[in-house]
């Protein structure tokens, strides 16, 4: 077992010892960028929590390949801010906003060979299970912001769908994060494939959450702008779950075509919003599910060694929502 | 040794035994188009041929590997063609004309992850220098197209320059089909070398080919409209000797400032370099280049075991230009 401190640390010097290359300028400075305004490095932290169950010391093996989830990560935020248009990302100008299209493609690009890169510092032996689970993730978080675009141009989704959509986004490199950690350690398969479930199921809480906190979170925490997902009518589990339950429908549609031209319409279209929100009693709702999958990933995971530091793990990931 | 038939056939049936999936259908769609409309196959077809001087017959583990840097290749056309806003690929549209920009990134890095997904059928054993080859030569790669862009808002570049921004954007992509040939076959570390030496001169002819017959090539067979560098602008290899060369650098100068807006425009822009050129006498000079770096390419493989493949492969390869 290797203690949270140590894990806390190599967190800390991650991007410090093994920074990016140097020239030329334009292509390496958007990754930098990118790594230096990142946030909690969540990936890399599950991955090294799944991994210090089964080991005691932290080497460059594991590190590395820890790394180039973040670096991963990393990358599909440089493209998607293009494909969204989002200005803003953690408060910063997003990379296309501050360097261009065609910087921040090609930036993006290296930034997923990068990833690559890094995660060649497995262990040979585990190499060939490391880079298949590596590449069916990459794809599927591809395919993730596919369906995320699809969506767009539909009127609503289904509660299914929704699932599926953030499952391919955002769970399963949660889900590869604890896996791979596992697999770098030589655990069992039996408790990888825990890890993968505790790691997929968190994952979607983790979405649920942020997207009750577009709505009810406290903006200096959340570190972005409260109703972003009101205003781009984004299909969150928020407007999802609100389709399926309002008896008013068109009301509901009515709001959605509110124009967001200045603050004044944006502010007052997330209020018209929120309001049908609280109407439909959907934060105790959204709050119960974000209870219940979390339960449900512990659950995956229950009773295997060092169990409270997946519990740790799982209640400062989702632990935002009060 | 394994002889040309059954490297043409294995080539041939290269993409249609193992496709792409089929869902998200935008997602995936692009990827077949790109392979369907893809050319000659050079660097798969180099990887096998590297091969077939140590092995006797072909499987999988070479075989995807192969695949892996033909849609490697691929993928940077398809965000190459956004950066450079080409309209047409081998006589097609482009990937972005049909299916816009979001399309063609986020298809683009699915893309780019099918490499690696192929590359992972490497023998275990030799898995992690393929990978570190590989991951070293797309950045190489990423860092080729940077110059390319920030050589345009130059006035002129030198020759040591261009060299080195097409060593990177096209030489080490044929220079890592060999040599991985090499080391999938289990060659020896100086074999290896020596291809590796090899596929990087022969990358360097074949893109000076490739200027010389944006110029003086066959319409039909090139592939591309000819004049398309002159009309660009671009720092080919013919402008960057010309610049070199001639002793009116601001008659060049004024050819270079000539409007492109019409197709009358842009011939006579063509017929005035040609000129240029043409009284230079780089038709002769890049010949005598395109040889030389051929020659060079083949006296370090010179002696090796099944020498008459790479002999044969080279002057395919550049013997376009005659």
């Amino acid at each position: 077992m290797i203690d949270k401190k140590t894990i806390d640390r190599a967190i800390d010097l991650m991007f410090e010892d093994v920074g990016f290359k140097e020239e030329p300028a334009d292509l390496y400075a958007p990754l930098r960028y990118m790594i230096r305004i990142g946030g909690k490095r969540i990936r890399p932290r599950l991955c090294l929590t799944a991994y210090s169950l089964f080991r005691d010391s932290l080497d460059e093996s594991v590190i590395q390949p820890a790394a180039a989830l973040e670096v991963f990560h990393s990358f599909t935020l440089i493209h998607d801010d293009i494909m969204d248009k989002s200005e803003k990302r953690r408060g910063q100008p997003t990379v296309w906003t501050k360097w261009g299209d065609d910087e921040a493609i090609l930036s993006g690009d290296v930034m997923c060979i990068e990833a690559f890169r890094r995660l060649a510092f497995a262990p040979a032996a585990v190499l060939p299970e490391v880079l298949a689970l590596f590449t069916d993730t990459a794809a599927s978080v591809c395919e993730g912001q596919q369906l995320d675009m699809d969506y767009e141009k539909l009127s609503d989704v289904t509660m299914d769908r929704y699932m599926e959509m953030i499952g391919l986004k955002t769970a399963v490199l949660l889900a590869c994060s604890a896996k791979m950690g596992a697999v770098l350690a030589g655990a069992s398969t039996e408790n990888a494939g825990k890890l993968y479930d505790y790691g997929y199921l968190l994952g979607l809480a983790f979405q649920v959450a942020d997207d009750y906190l577009d709505v009810y979170g406290d903006e200096k925490l959340f570190g972005k702008p409260i109703g972003g997902d009101i205003v781009n009518n984004k299909k969150s589990w928020m407007l999802t779950r609100a389709l399926e339950k309002t008896s008013d429908r068109d009301g509901l549609r009515r709001i959605l075509a509110l124009p967001v031209e200045n603050v004044e319409q944006r502010l007052s279209k997330i209020a018209a919003m929120k309001a049908v929100y609280d109407s439909l009693e959907l934060a105790d709702e959204a709050k119960n599910a974000i209870g219940s999958i979390t339960a449900d990933a512990l659950e995956a995971v229950s009773g295997m060694q060092g169990y409270g530091a997946l519990e740790s793990y799982a209640f400062k990931l989702v632990g935002r929502v009060k």
